[in-house]
């Protein structure tokens, strides 16, 4: 089927020296930072720029947030951050996340985020038609 | 009863310039490094500072992490971060978390994390008994 | 005389897990993330809260910083960020700060950074007539 | 001549959004962290991974920064942060750094960083001899 890895969109993140713990290891919470990274790519790919919506007035709210650390990843090691959206409706959206070293298979860490378009006042409101469009579209894809 | 509060420990955070976004919010990440500042203060308070531990050739790696977002935290405000053992067994723990607004009592981010002891390799290994003991008595109390 | 420590002002920071580096010694950009702390505070004791100065339409940008590593911070070292305003002028601050090991004299770490008043648009305005009253008390004391 | 430029290695960066403040404007202090950024590639590319000095017992430790902020950055811009040696002895070298926005040629920022080359325990020792003969090179090609 194929279907599961539709519209993954990779990222690409060398894990920097401040990013990394005494044990020479990426610290725990820049996996999280690291699926905002891929997150803002894949907005600015499949529709536009994180900065726009923004000023447009809208927002992307963070409402919840699993991370799975399976193998440690190191200081200078190129990464790649896939993602895609998993589900979503009205409002809401959520996000899967693989991070992998470069031309390796297996994830060193999984992930969900799940997030709520709302206005400038943090009021829920329906997601942009646009970007709806295009999540339908990669659904069509699949 | 009571059983569900015991063994709650306080941490206070004032939130800073660089930990807020663009709307002048928490950043979504920082919830979960707030969650970190709050461990190793339980570590330090219910038995060593993690530094010693480290030192005596034990890590303590993240194996999972969820983050529920409840209600933003603004620039300049002080948080409690409330942490406490859930779970434990051979040479995992889990901590639970709840980030409050000082002199509130709503939450405004829940969330838990999932340890694993291991030596400097990166291999599992017993829980310390100094700690197991610790976390009995934290039990009792109950 | 003891013209030379009047207005230091102290902010106290305990060296968070990630923010050490592979060999366990405070990541040199946290040094000018710990001034800021110590600037917040000092704003937020002798004249009110930075958010609402930002409300208030100002705007304290970052011109120049000057910072020297003498001796190394670890993880869960208590700190002490001193402060104090340096210099001043009609839309000009400069801050002197000095890092030190709680109970320590010898400092770890000093610096300057420089600041203009700016409206939100960026264009430099006067500074705050309060603040500079402010200032006059200090020098006065001094 | 062009001796001046002679050197200039260019690193990319994307402004991340947890890197901007409340005005989604590039934190001051995330400048530094760049300066890094080009630091460990320039190393990279013109010696080793700075992973390897350090498994070799080399620490390059930071002396003294100085940033020079002259226009602000924004979320999601892509900046090239330009790095070249600019000065060095025995076991010391200072690196030079210009921040641009893609395709401009004026800075948003300059800065120099102070280093020196300790061992493990942190006493100076001699800079390593293959680095510093890629640095004549780089000196006779200028």
């Amino acid at each position: 089927m194929g279907r599961k890895l539709t519209g993954w969109h990779n990222a690409r993140i060398r894990v920097r020296y401040s990013e990394v713990d005494r044990m020479g290891l990426l610290y725990h919470v820049n996996h999280l930072e690291y699926f905002e990274v891929a997150r803002s790519d894949w907005i600015r790919k499949f529709w536009r720029s994180y900065r726009q919506i923004e000023d447009d007035g809208y927002r992307l709210v963070a409402l919840e947030a699993t991370i799975r650390y399976l193998k440690p990843a190191r200081y200078d090691e190129e990464l790649t951050i896939r993602i895609k959206p998993a589900d979503w409706g009205r409002s809401r959206i959520t996000f899967a996340y693989e991070i992998r070293r470069r031309g390796e298979r297996q994830p060193l860490c999984t992930g969900e985020t799940k997030h709520c378009f709302t206005d400038r006042r943090g009021r829920a409101v329906r997601m942009p038609e646009e970007l709806r469009k295009r999540l339908d579209e990669i659904i069509k894809k699949g």
